[in-house]
């Protein structure tokens, strides 16, 4: 399936850039919660084009409509689907990507695939795609908070390009991160990550980064041993996130680099509670949950779109040169922020919900 | 589900460390392949303890036998049972794990998450259960062989500590890899390797390092939009094996420190085939491979289990200390290339099934 | 999942009676078949409210928009939403219904499972709710006819209360079957039918009946052993629409009362073609399709809304009376012959994608 | 896939008749059930051949072996795999299948699907295949003596060709089950039927029947909307027994020919509790469970396999006869039984767990 997500909640997204819209439809919904349309148009509106000056000028309001599933106020425990409408397409200011591959984007692959493609703004690969994806997200938010009331998801941006932020994952709030437009909680750097970000637009190029995202009063006892760890889990929901080329979870990378003494976590009771006096595992050991914050990072590499010409083929076989249009984002990081929390908040619900249902938690 | 992987190509593994032994039941495999017990062999005696001096002495033969599913040499298309023995177990050696949480192990969190757990090895966290991947990436290889001729599959150590290998992964073979047991195909950084190895295992230590993997001659059009992305089922199944803390593709976390008319790769026709100038999309675009070569890293933690004193809590919920017993890996890096190019086969197998049915390959 | 259906190619549906509508969504169709509204339309127009005088006068045009999946007339193989909108929806005329079960229908059970339920014209439990089962079949049979172009599949009313039609399945035609209202292509029975239901309708009765159909030119060698028995996967399918009873394939029921020596069906070659002498089989063995027609029966019980005074409770536990108002069908079979199609429709070519996936058909 | 069952609960079957055995893995059991090889064994003996004079005396023991997931009496959470060898394997009496399809088996339909098959002892589409389901059905049976512990599940045969036995399905137990070989409960019939099948098997001939299955006990709210209906997953579960060619539920096909104000069953308050006068719905409204008992039934043709000569084909498409050897039940329904409640038993056991998990039973 290319649009489905999660066992027990499960989503199934539909979508292209220039159409009738996206989408999405959510089954096994627990019944009885409250849900408005107010509850996910917060973080549609922080994923929406336009929102600032350092993102694409589309102009689309996002609306989105509850069309089933919800009743007085309340889910009803049938599927939810939520719709939102294209409104400023633009499919003349993709017409030349009707013969060209546009380099390092999906116009090739979605070809080579199916034989077939709707160049419309990149068509399904758009990350108009990632609206069904934050709206359920948000769904998925409502039900955590009533599952797991300690669970705190905040991701914020860490680095853009060169520029490092420090960030304490323990402590930063989702306030934090949206007191400024790149949502990045370190002021200073935020302020430098955005005059460069504008910069970089200045010349027609864009720029890569990172999100790191925590998760923060997780229960015990999520995830699955084997195939369905959570941390592999995790990974799939955010690499599948267009334009990532990275995930770390804990130590990471570095973790690779230390011995087994400096990096295994010693267990300590606190006021009752098996506790861990560091936290290189990242809050989950042999793919299960352990209590402790859940801190992982996500790479971006540059948009590929970029108002320079580059050299590709035609779909009928000859080098060309071709050279963007349309509106795009220089950098995808400040609005890829509320997408890493959907993706995060996807998978801890549906291990919620199926703790509860093998093991009655 | 705890323990299956794979859609149209879907395994389900069962077996704890110590116990009646370990397997993998495989639905969903093409009729009238060719297979035998070597061919399954071949790779089971890549992953195998006591292999060599730098990895486990526990002495397992791990000799696999076929159950169902073959006939005459063939594959009948019905689900291929494969078992194998647990010989050389030894349950005193891990009484202590009755009573106390291994520091960075999973004893814990199979506690919190079952209120129960087989504490003899690990029970099912052992990497005991990694054969039933490995058993099932073989038959995934014979049915690639078939499906997609030209494709190769080639993991092997990059990194152990802070020692790195020179590695071209356009050209480095299996045979490369097993010239030597810590399957590094840079022959002089295998030698550091080794002997860093058993001079960490001597002070009873453990270290990690990263797994690299280059899976070459793959058609384009595998993988699906969304959520089912190349990458992101790649990402899901490395970071679902035991001790992993990363994984990365094409240009990975450098990918997010450089800019788009830097990361882009170029489209160009080389004899009547698009191909990329440069590939920093590791193979993969929009999800969806794109013909070029897919490479990978992957980063294992060392490993949790030390020869050292080392704090943690009883069962009981009491501060302790624990030093293990029992036979042990001071690096899962040498065994773990198998296991690595087993999901790697597992997930290409499931996308070439899933393409052939629905566009028809 | 209360609403998905099939494996390669899988449906989502949602919405209720009365709310923003009803769809679905269709996930795994393949690439670059020719697919319009108007053909998804054709059968919609066949179950809506208010085509005849013997049906529910609830006026819906059930007009189905394509939202997405489809580009220039052809499918993209990306999902494909759909979506009808609720136009003539009076939920006053369910009031009654907020507070008292209705007897036979789903208002008890959707409060017991779930504690809440939208009492307006029977919520996800509404007949509106087939609808996105029918646009969905509708484009599982441009597929068929592309895959196995031979296919046809043929539904009709068989029997209503006691009056049985002759009717031949192995030449039925789908215009036999719309020759008239009720959908029975016994002429002379039909008439007797439709006076039937009339007069029932008047004494504010209700009626049930039984629907058989026909499914001539499948290939050999669709189904899946054991479980997803291609019988199995029919009987599940055709027993999830509303109202059903019983199923039965090949000699059903009466082959119990048989012989082996009677029942079973001789091989014979014909023009180098394996056939059978006779079709007891139904078309199916051992699960599996063997090239001669599927034929099965549906039993379906009388509309449990009558307009009679009926004895029930209320939602909080008191003994009551209840007389329906609203709009409802005496009998549902006329209306309910599409959505057995649909449905057979949807499980084969569900069989047909993973045949060509496993087996490469 | 051909061999996988459940959703919460899932089942993965494997194994030919003759080869390395049967068996399967089973996922999602809850944690810390008492569980062990004798609560299997009682009804693999129900099962097994050679139990009597009216079934095939193939001799094997069908001795259950539990390789993993159970740990000191209790199960840990983790994959349940189950074995059973074959022991009294004898190929060469099935030598002639080789080359010719037996009439009205699965022969001919696994060499059109697969283009291979296991000839000997009919391979995958044997009734072996079914202790896989028995095995996994006593595991079942388990977990709901937990989560149900006033659910009784009862199946016996009603009818055998035309003797048709009374029996009350609110009051009869397994204990009157089991008093006779046959499994009927109405003692005189029992002996008919006993008779009956003696003589046919005599004539070398073949007989069918019909089992009825009464599940009490059973919560309100089981089932899901739309396509999981609880009856649709019975019906699949037991339509995917081998032999079988229809299924009822409550009033079935007798339903079909009655009127709405006949065939309602009113409500009524029973001390605090909502039931109904009547239960023509057989226990389910809307595809969930109202909490009175489940009634259905299920009709199997006569064994495929009778001792007289037969019409058929060879594998190269020349007209032949065919006389079986081998050894064979002349009426399936006796060992039937246990193969019914075990499937009644995984479907209510996945809904059981599914219903806990989307809304906290």
């Amino acid at each position: 399936m290319s649009s489905q997500f999660g066992h027990a909640f499960r989503i199934s997204t539909w979508g292209e850039s220039h159409g009738g819209g996206v989408g999405v439809v959510i089954d096994g919904v627990p019944p009885r919660l409250p849900l408005t349309e107010a509850d996910i148009q917060r973080d549609l509106d922080r994923r929406r084009p336009g929102q600032s000056d350092i993102v694409t000028p589309r102009d689309e309001a996002d609306t989105a409509r509850i069309l089933s599933g919800v009743f007085e106020g309340r889910t009803l425990g049938t599927p939810i689907a939520i719709n939102v409408t294209n409104q400023d397409a633009r499919p003349e200011a993709y017409r030349e990507m009707e013969t060209a591959f546009r380099p390092s984007h999906a116009d090739f692959t979605y070809q080579a695939k199916y034989g077939i493609r709707n160049w419309q703004g990149g068509g399904r690969a758009s990350a108009r795609e990632t609206i069904g994806r934050v709206a359920a997200g948000a769904v998925a938010k409502k039900v955590l908070a009533e599952l797991c009331p300690a669970l705190e998801i905040v991701a914020y941006v860490k680095t853009i390009h060169e520029l490092t932020a420090e960030v304490d994952p323990a402590t930063v709030t989702l306030a934090d991160v949206e007191t400024n437009i790149v949502r990045c909680p370190d002021a200073a750097m935020a302020e430098k990550m955005i005059a460069f970000i504008k910069a970089i637009r200045a010349e027609g190029d864009s720029v890569g980064g990172i999100i790191e995202c925590a998760i923060r009063g997780v229960p015990a006892g999520l995830g699955e041993p084997v195939f369905d760890k959570l941390e592999a889990d995790l990974a799939k929901a955010l690499m599948s996130l267009p334009a990532t080329k990275g995930f770390e979870i804990g130590s990471g990378f570095a973790g690779a680099r230390l011995r087994g003494s400096e990096h295994n976590d010693a267990f300590y009771m606190d006021a009752g509670r098996v506790r861990t006096a560091t936290n290189r595992s990242g809050g989950i050991q042999g793919g299960i949950s352990n209590g402790e914050p859940i801190f992982c990072r996500l790479a971006f590499k540059p948009t590929a779109t970029i108002f320079q010409k580059q050299q590709t083929v035609t779909t009928t076989g000859e080098d060309t040169e071709l050279q963007a249009r349309g509106r795009h984002d220089p950098c995808v990081l400040p609005r890829a922020v509320p997408m890493v929390e959907a993706m995060a908040a996807l998978v801890l619900v549906d291990h919620a919900l199926r703790q509860r249902g093998q093991c009655g938690m």
